[in-house]
């Protein structure tokens, strides 16, 4: 490892400075980090592993971006189920010929979006690997019973996305074309925001009857919902809120766009912007039939065609060919 | 990776098999496990990076012990704050080329473990990795402000293990050496069994004033102690209870024994047996003195020299050359 491991653990723990009042007790420095929930909460917890060359490349992303995209996967998993994120931990593996400064420059990615929500960082481990492999573990609150699953959806729910999807579809495919793209263009590709506030205030207005976060892609994730919830679905092409500069084909299977996709009732009132993010109505939830294909999508010919689920992995194969 | 991912997360579903009644809400099949605390409890959590050739060698141990042993790693640390296990889980990334029965043996080691504790598996992540990477989250619980920190060791106190130390030490040794060690001759080195009755105990009785799990080597972890808790440590070499067949080289610096070294005070009664596991005084925690090293070990031959902190790296480096 470029540090010696006992000086990259007292680096991390000058950079995960726990903020007082907040749910952590005893953090790094023990066998286990200690936390304290509110009453009358259940605990969230979500943990995604990042592994160089499989989930990013280091010529593709600068470390900051890196280590900033490794918290987000976490952060907008609890955004997901409408929690409240109280502390993260690190699991880093690094290779022992990594630059000092990369390592630097990741974790003051992940410690920026850490700080942006106020998020101690509580615990982890370190050891030398292969290649650069970070596990995240973000735990998280809601009040008992609120947390919103993925299998809560009913037929006659209507489908719901926050923001515009593909945006990180474009940049991921100049990348693989082998072209170099500024994380100054691709701002949200690079640096994410997970969608904390909308799935909290989803969660409080309790207008949702499922909820996912748009990692895999649009046509995995609504895939797990209708799977969980043993529905289908059926979705509008013309609806999909596809972001400028990309393509329908990136909206519905590039993924990494990290908004929330959702159902509510179809006499829900679901606002057109939640916490100063777009949202779209773009489909219906149908009752689950042997015939029927789990989504179907409505495209401009009004034609009614099945969707199948491809996601970023199919994407990411098909590029690399 | 052997199996598509989706049939692993299935396979891996399979043997979650959560009980009823305990603590875990929603497991597998959401973006965040859902645990229920018991009131007044505080949450512990520990996570365990256990990587290919740098933890664990594919030659050396079989497949259910290297399950079962990672497990076991984040168990230890629930064991060493007195905790009690709520659930675990696996973040996996393996080589496309690894056979199907590696992970089959692999799970199975790791589930006979939580099963011996009734532990869910609540959740994880899976990845393509180049070699085995392996992190384990436990989530355990405490009863508020009574978890056993490494912090809280007093001058005077008396320090004690559990348990014999360096067994694990001379199955790593003949390892190293190349020679094989079947399973059945070195059990509590491929199957070591988390202290969890005896750090439960300690923690009830409210006699322990610091806690640390014996995984580095007890050199270290006891140096683990005096740093937190800022104090210095006396040990006798005659009463380290060294495991048959072990020398005090090993049971010093070779690590990886799962015991739990904790302090008392003086007037404590600690008793010769907890939960049917030996326990050993073994030294006395001095007053931090800027010339005195922070542990110094009594010798046969009556003169005390400095311990330096070496642990199970340093070993393992030594061998290797």
């Amino acid at each position: 490892m470029p540090w010696p491991e006992r000086k990259l653990i007292e680096h991390i723990r000058r950079l995960a400075r726990p903020r007082a009042g907040r749910a952590l007790v005893h953090g790094i420095g023990d066998d286990c980090a200690v936390l304290e929930l509110h009453s009358r909460q259940q605990l969230l917890v979500t943990t995604d592993l990042c592994i160089e060359n499989v989930h990013f490349r280091r010529g593709w992303h600068p470390a900051a971006s890196i280590g900033y995209r490794c918290l987000a996967r976490g952060l907008s998993d609890i955004a997901a189920m409408g929690g409240e994120p109280l502390a993260c931990f690190l699991s880093l593996g690094l290779p022992p010929r990594l630059p000092q400064r990369w390592v630097d420059q990741f974790l003051e990615g992940f410690a920026r979006l850490a700080r942006d929500f106020a998020l101690p960082l509580a615990g982890g481990d370190t050891s030398r690997a292969p290649v650069i492999t970070a596990d995240i573990v973000v735990i998280g609150q809601a009040p008992a019973g609120t947390a919103l699953l993925r299998s809560g959806a009913k037929p006659g729910d209507r489908i719901y996305v926050t923001g515009a999807l593909g945006e990180s579809g474009v940049v991921l495919k100049r990348l693989y074309a082998g072209q170099r793209v500024s994380p100054k263009t691709g701002s949200r590709h690079f640096y994410p925001s997970p969608r904390l506030k909308v799935g909290q205030w989803l969660r409080r207005k309790r207008l949702a009857t499922a909820m996912i976060d748009v990692s895999d892609g649009l046509s995995v994730d609504l895939a797990h919902i209708c799977e969980e919830s043993r529905v289908c679905a059926e979705i509008v092409a013309a609806r999909i809120p596809v972001a400028s500069g990309s393509t329908l084909e990136l909206a519905l299977h590039a993924g990494d766009d990290y908004e929330l996709l959702f159902t509510a009732p179809a006499n829900a009132r679901v606002p057109a912007r939640i916490a100063g993010v777009s949202v779209s109505e773009m489909g219906v939830v149908r009752r689950k039939k042997d015939y029927l294909p789990a989504i179907q999508i409505l495209d401009d010919n009004g034609r009614l065609r099945t969707l199948t689920s491809r996601g970023w992995q199919h994407f990411a194969e098909q590029k690399k060919r």
